[in-house]
């Protein structure tokens, strides 16, 4: 074949050949694994050494490559396992056969002679994530490699199959996906401490800040688009040093025009959530099942998917005013709350987690511990929720937005806020306003609840939070 | 319905009566006129006014909601016309009937009587963005509106669809979709310069940074899941006044193990934007010519999209060294160029939109204007590569990186780098190191290209430059 070109001809072979000595290989595990079709047949696998047994008579290699949950037994002569160890990189040629052993479908039994187990890269007993119990501290201090075990790189496939299934849902209902603004010189009210850059004037003389929420942003896209959604870094500079918050986190945020009614807001994040859901995906599912070893943890896992599923009902919803109630009147020991102070940890996983045994949307919190741009819905409260989940407390925080622009301005007034700087946002209730609301999501979290993960350290490839940035 | 509850029973009613007063619409204008199931029928449509024209016996109005690159016309009564203008929102009940004028299929016949034409936000003759010619620097003046035009929404719902293709490519392909750190205590050498954080020592005595790019991290998730990729955002703090560079801007990135061939990634590179090529379906390619007035501009776009097809065949290679020949002895006027010399952006387009006429792959640079972790190719060059297109010079640029330890390290060292500082990077060549390669594309760039987007400033939701954040 000759390529298109108005000079001399050239042909792939004189440019390509000096690095073209060796394709390593062509195929995944996934690929591999995903059908009958190569069972039988001589096939080269590449991956990385799990771990390793050495026999007299025989050596089984345990390679994953992180594009499926499985991974894949090799079995060797003795002298062919000689050059491996846990870690090490291999590249081997052998035929996939049915397997005598338990716990997986299929084995390669590598091909005789030198050439059929190549090492790409090799290991060593320094080599610090071993084949054995290491604490997720421990894995957090090796960051280049605690994404390689069974457990950690089932989350990473789980935020990409999240991410998809999110984007599928949203397309089928008409929503175009937006990047809103890192950099940004305003600041989403009450959302938390903000970091700003150097060069300080960089971008000028207000300084700009590390966005700490989209919604803003999301506005002026839905009164172009209708309906739009986002998926962004966000970040808060707080110290808290808990199992639930990081510095730098993934928000999935919506906004949706021509809605009065909080129902359609909380229709959108419910059905967003159930396109997620592991159990609507064989594959999904077995990611998450089969990293986890304890049989009671992954019945806990299961039991929340079928919870989100809720026998296909809608989520229980509540307002503010009853779930107060509810906790003034429940007979358990918990933190005393009265009527306008805003729910603790403690009494968001009572709720879901004893009262509801799943999902709830509490709505319609007090007007004064939600943040300005909220529409009221009567009686000092406005038209809000929480979506609360048991164990973890809130997962989506959304509301209905003030679309009457004396009350925005008045709402902002008595915020005691900086309107110039607003002025913007201000402007989209002033020409064209239109109803709206939205919702964000921390995604981290999202992932921590679905996948079974404790801390949400260990829902994010690198995680920062106070004294934090190893890399 | 009652929901599950274990307290006393909640029926939706008693929660949702308060704010459900009105739901202002459930369909949207690309629902509607996909099909001609709602002919001939009553229909509620909810939008924004683009223009109205009012003549004595009949008013028109072209209303948008952004959900597709049409807009459709309404026909009303003078008086039901006498509320509209420029800008305003409204939700009209009407007759979808075929259209009698020109340029659209169908229109809305406005309903009877005062409550068809319901505006929900007005708008006054001091709306900023009236149907005229504004100019785009006017337009960036306008974050709040600039969107709500037929041209420039046409390239927001254009990223929405190259994104959700990419995703596609990339998931046919058993890429898992990552999501790289922002914030970093590690520079990628030579991508330029940084953005630091404040506080400066809330991450730590070394101080943290915006990320220049994801591939250093990129290359960690490569070692565990094999094949990667990555949309973020990146930043560079470079005062470049000019119609390609922003401060901040998204990088689709991908990075690729097991491969020790260069081909290999280009055809990745290659594939992941053929992908996302408007004329793979009819929506993309009518969103962005139905936004693009001028005949001669369309055809240039849509010659463009050709050139990326290629008749099938793959996308042209030369090498460096070919390249420089070219453009000594091409006899035009560009600036000389020796051999070690990187390209300018004059030559790039030359050799793309002279020679080849289409997108080029440049490869095997001279490494000493390449970064550190590139591998070499022999002869002083590396296993590298630009990806050129014409007008605009490089859209990606990639290689193969270095796998080999001690090679590695010695490059830092040739670099004058800080060696600590990037220990957890060398760990990946000491520990199961692997054959591997990736790139990296500009996203706006991209979209600029694909759109006939003149500056980059107008392919981004909230541009930032230096001197330029307004909201």
């Amino acid at each position: 074949m000759i390529y298109r070109f108005a000079g001399p001809v050239i042909r792939p072979s004189a440019v390509w050949r000096r690095y073209s000595t060796q394709v390593v290989g062509d195929s995944t595990l996934k690929k591999l694994l995903q059908s009958n079709a190569h069972v039988g047949k001589e096939v080269t696998v590449n991956g990385w050494v799990r771990s390793v047994r050495k026999l007299k008579n025989v050596a089984f290699a345990d390679v994953a490559d992180g594009t499926t949950e499985k991974s894949l037994m090799v079995v060797m002569k003795p002298d062919q396992g000689k050059l491996l160890s846990t870690g090490a990189c291999i590249s081997i040629t052998g035929s996939l056969e049915p397997s005598k052993g338990k716990g997986q479908d299929l084995e390669l039994v590598a091909s005789e002679g030198e050439t059929a187990i190549n090492v790409l890269g090799e290991s060593s007993p320094e080599y610090p994530f071993q084949k054995k119990y290491h604490s997720p501290e421990f894995l957090r201090s090796i960051p280049q490699f605690r994404w390689k075990g069974a457990r950690n790189s089932s989350v990473l496939r789980y935020r990409s199959y999240a991410q998809s299934q999110f984007a599928k849902y949203f397309e089928q209902n008409d929503y175009t996906m937006v990047n809103s603004p890192i950099v940004t010189s305003s600041d989403c009210e009450g959302a938390g401490e903000t970091f700003s850059i150097n060069p300080p004037q960089f971008f000028g003389e207000k300084g700009a800040n590390l966005t700490v929420s989209s919604q803003l942003h999301l506005e002026v896209f839905a009164a172009s688009l209708t309906r739009v959604w986002n998926m962004a870094p966000a970040f808060r500079a707080e110290e808290s040093d808990t199992n639930r918050h990081l510095s730098e986190f993934w928000m999935v945020e919506a906004e949706l025009a021509f809605t009065r009614s909080l129902e359609d807001v909380l229709a959108v994040a419910e059905g967003m959530i159930r396109a997620a859901n592991p159990l609507g995906n064989e594959r999904a599912m077995n990611n998450i099942l089969s990293s986890i070893r304890d049989e009671e943890k992954r019945n806990v896992v299961k039991a929340r998917w079928e919870s989100l599923v809720n026998n296909g009902e809608p989520w229980a919803r509540i307002t503010y005013t009853e779930a107060v109630k509810l906790i003034q009147e429940s007979g358990e020991k918990l933190k005393p709350i009265e009527w306008g102070q805003d729910l603790a940890s403690e009494h968001e996983k009572y709720l879901a987690g004893k009262v509801f045994k799943g999902p709830v949307f509490v709505t319609d919190y007090p007007k004064s511990i939600k943040p300005f741009y909220m529409k009221p819905s009567g009686d000092g409260t406005v038209a809000c929720f929480d979506l609360l989940v048991p164990e973890l407390g809130e997962l989506i925080g959304g509301s209905l937005r003030e679309d009457n622009y004396d009350n925005l301005l008045q709402a902002m007034k008595d915020a005691d806020m900086n309107i110039q700087d607003l002025d913007w946002y201000l402007d989209l209730r002033k020409f064209g306003s239109f109803p709206h609301g939205g919702f964000g999501m921390g995604f981290e979290r999202f992932v921590c609840y679905i996948c079974g993960v404790e801390n949400i350290r260990d829902a994010i490839g690198f995680p920062r939070w106070a004294g934090s940035c190893v890399c």
